[in-house]
């Protein structure tokens, strides 16, 4: 017998991976979590049928989200992950030597518990001293909080589910606040082919609390259409305008100096959703 | 009853897409036809079994393929498409007031025949005066060419079937052959995450023959992973070193003078397969 995972990305498109076997199902609190081994992805999560991350894709995503901010803030030390309950970007975040203390709010610790226990190259460095794992909502937590961060990262689900609230103008306007005075937050911000309006809706919130605002993107090949869309806000800090001294050597194995600027070259049709 | 179109694009991985119908079936001389009406992706073109192009996102394979060495070229006259009977590489190549003579060397003539009849916003222009369509082998063609194009496109399918010639050596020492003394050529060379020895193989035949060899990717929904590459090799214009003025208006949904240069920039695990 052959098993297949299917995920309709829209109505009438989606993806298909052959299974090696289930390893966790579960209904949590807050979302239907599933646990596969693929053939071609590795161990693969997935929250109310949609992918999350795959061991095999999954550094495209945590580099793009953690790097693109951290090497365009000075001085980054204190960082704040809203959602990433996969451990993914701390992971990424933690190769910054300047960072003192990065705090991963996950409204779901069924998340954290099963990434720990399936992907343990991806949650392994939760477990770092530098690293303050807090189960409970992202969104009151940055509503508690005031100048407190250098960079934010939301690392959410889709707007269903528990993270409707991390795509509102009030998020936004609480992310400001929770922001240093020069403070960066990046959002993850779904693809231009199945969700435009989205981006639009997004992009104009950001540009009426943040002074600079840019969208990027990445490929990954397990997420709807492989152009996945990043939106950052910053208060001081321009992307594109940092400095060669600022970088400096990291293992990756998708970021690279060259691409943080690339990245934020878009075809003309995602340009357009930002004008 | 509800049809849907399922691509393995490896042993355990695909896409599927919902079907309204099937236009047209074929066995022609050289491959199996199909032309389906997607609700995703409009008209779509297969061939073996795998997506060539739909009318939904064929845009940026065909801006990618033409625009790069259109723009590269300071003057280009005389150019060949090698495959690519949908007439999408040519419609684009047209777009250049430069280019006098456009030769379109398709093996099989019913791709020509079924893209015009379903997919005529793609092939449309191969009625154009200045486009000369010559059904044969694309292979004959460039080894029957000394010093008469300045800039060749292989717009092929997988090396599997008919196009298994034009992903050799002695096909690159042809088509150098085929060019004038500063013409260039691209190829599209497929995708990094399942066919990373191809592109890794091409690139060092390409090197052996062109002293500049460039490797560039766009994203393409349809196609395996998303993320496409294709592979430049010149003689005496490198990409990278256009100058402003070169470039003009054209209309485009995906190229964009700023994406000329960026999709340059390669993701880490991509620039590892040209070195």
């Amino acid at each position: 017998m052959e098993l297949w995972y299917t995920e309709k990305q829209t109505d009438s498109f989606g993806i298909t991976a052959k299974v090696k076997r289930t390893h966790h199902t579960e209904q949590t609190e807050f979302q239907k979590l599933d646990m596969i081994e693929t053939e071609e992805w590795g161990n693969m999560l997935t929250l109310d049928g949609m992918v999350m991350t795959t061991e095999r894709d999954e550094f495209v995503y945590h580099e793009m989200v953690a790097h693109i901010p951290l090497f365009t803030h000075p001085n980054p030390k204190h960082v704040l992950v809203v959602g990433g309950g996969d451990g993914g970007v701390i992971r990424e975040v933690l190769k910054h030597p300047s960072v003192e203390k990065a705090v991963l709010a996950e409204i779901d610790g069924k998340v954290v518990e099963y990434s720990k226990k399936y992907l343990p190259t991806i949650a392994g460095d939760l477990e770092d001293e530098r690293v303050s794992v807090e189960i409970g909502d992202g969104f009151m937590h940055i509503a508690e909080s005031e100048q407190e961060y250098d960079v934010i990262m939301v690392d959410s689900t889709e707007p269903v589910g528990p993270a409707v609230n991390l795509f509102t103008k009030g998020f936004y306007a609480g992310i400001a606040k929770a922001l240093k005075e020069d403070g960066i937050f990046v959002a993850q911000t779904d693809n231009p082919w199945f969700k435009a309006d989205l981006i639009k809706q997004v992009m104009g919130d950001v540009k009426e609390i943040f002074p600079i605002t840019r969208l990027y993107t990445a490929n990954i090949p397990t997420y709807p259409s492989g152009l996945w869309t990043f939106t950052i806000g910053s208060k001081k800090h321009d992307p594109l305008e940092v400095s060669d001294q600022r970088f400096h050597e990291i293992d990756t194995k998708y970021y690279t100096k060259e691409l943080h600027k690339a990245s934020f070259a878009l075809p003309k049709f995602v340009k357009d959703l930002t004008e």
